[in-house]
């Protein structure tokens, strides 16, 4: 069953996340080999739940332009590969030091510290790995662009970058401007290309994509302040995370910049915004508008 | 001037690093950006000379076909970003724990660990950046091919395996065969992308790619025990590393095993064999031919 004849997003994020999970299973090396810790903390990081938004973002946007879902599915588990790997890392003492992932050890606890360096990065390269191969796409064209649309928003000007300001700006006051820049490389850039990611395998009009990176851009930043209001208000048992902990970092957030009442009303306005940007393509873009709505309404 | 005008071994080889430094800089990320420290960290890793022998294997083996050496050179960088992030989280304290890198402070040392982790990560995401640019070759199918065998040699079945077994086996006795399996995994993978890179990049007919693997296959053998008799012969002042660094950890090593005579003779059997795979080539092969004798006589 496509994800097209899902009309309600309760099913059709669950759905995916059953999808994406197997094909990510498939997808992950497995066996006795010598390095078989390497591949056991893979899976573990990968595998095992989550919302798998990013991958309903492939999977949404896929559907817009009635994109083969055998496709859209390597896009989506490259993606969360990715945003896997990004977490091993994260988590790590010598970055934001957390022990607790998904409310399981993190993946330097359950295994250890060389270990987890080593399982982020393979993620990366399997994420790189998956894109290019024929199964992907048969034109080589697409699969080139996704290659440089992943690379260009996890490397030195995305992701990674937004990190390493995250990092050096601890305990520093910051502006609006500046929050807002840090949460478009850090989550933004590969929320955005998850959002964009169907438009490219269906070689889609440039305005197709600009209005699917223009919704990226405000679904990405709701959620940020989303999870900010989390960090603040969220219970462990729900986020599965250390309350509490940007606060203790001294980390400026949306939340201590606005407060929380103004950030919800902001998260809220930036969703509703972001489903405007997909009028072009009338009800058939109905998921994506109500996934802007879960990013901010989410407990977890 | 192209490499081919390079009849000499040791010009050749100096000539290269300078052109791949050169691109590498203008490819490297630069500014005063909030996140200007990851683009110090990555520059500094890896700018600054070193033997640049993976980007020679790319400008080399591109030379036997005439590819354009702008293209190769940017092949050649992609590797080098790929070598130079290994390096980086291989030394980071939870891993082989190394102060010293090419005789300077390795990069947590002259930065910080985090910011080490973060430019490894992304330099890997830079690497397939570059490859996957429409600057590095007109066809996208050849652009695709160079991203899945760079991503296949460093990924959880290439270099980052090979990093792992190495860390687990730390301490214990490996047979030949064992130790042969590690090294092809941690350097030779690279290695054997770089070799064959020239006949991607030119779309060669199979028998040119598998000689050029085959020579790598042997030339990545010998360069490994080259580099265990130079953890136990050589001295810092050439090698930038701290000696007997393998021996102290308690890995197994072609030296450990076979004994600093015999190593040094199979190296050197390695070394003439990998010429003669390269045959099909006739006097086009000479620099391949010498970059194999200085593998197992090079000092550092």
């Amino acid at each position: 069953m496509p994800l097209s004849g899902q009309s309600d997003f309760r099913s059709a994020i669950d759905f995916t996340a059953l999808a994406v999970e197997r094909t990510m299973d498939r997808l992950l090396p497995k066996g006795s080999d010598p390095e078989a810790r390497l591949f056991e903390a893979m899976r573990y990081s990968v595998l095992g739940g989550g919302k798998r938004l990013r991958a309903f973002f492939v999977m949404a946007s896929s559907t817009l332009f009635g994109v083969a879902s055998q496709a859209a599915l390597r896009v989506a588990s490259a993606v969360e590969f990715v945003h896997a790997y990004s977490l091993i890392h994260d988590d790590l003492p010598a970055m934001d030091d957390d022990d607790f992932r998904r409310g399981q050890p993190s993946c330097h606890k359950r295994f250890d510290e060389a270990t987890a360096i080593l399982a982020g990065d393979a993620l990366q390269a399997l994420a790189f790995e998956v894109l290019a191969h024929e199964d992907t796409h048969g034109d080589p064209a697409v699969r080139t662009q996704l290659v440089a649309g992943l690379a260009q928003a996890v490397g030195p000007h995305g992701m990674v970058a937004g990190q390493m300001v995250d990092m050096d700006t601890e305990g520093k006051a910051l502006s609006m401007g500046q929050i807002t820049r840090l949460q478009r490389l850090k989550t933004g850039a590969l929320i955005s290309f998850a959002c964009s990611a169907g438009a490219i395998l269906a070689k889609a009009s440039e305005p197709a994509r600009h209005a699917l990176i223009a919704y990226a851009h405000d679904v990405g930043l709701a959620f940020q302040i989303a999870d900010d209001l989390l960090d603040v208000e969220g219970r462990r048992e729900d986020t599965g995370k250390t309350p509490g902990k940007d606060a203790a970092a001294g980390k400026a957030t949306f939340v201590s910049l606005l407060g929380r009442e103004r950030a919800r009303d902001q998260a809220s306005l930036l969703a509703d915004q972001a489903g405007r940007h997909l009028d072009m393509f009338g009800n058939k873009a109905e998921l994506l508008r109500q996934a802007a709505r879960y990013v901010v309404d989410r407990r977890a």
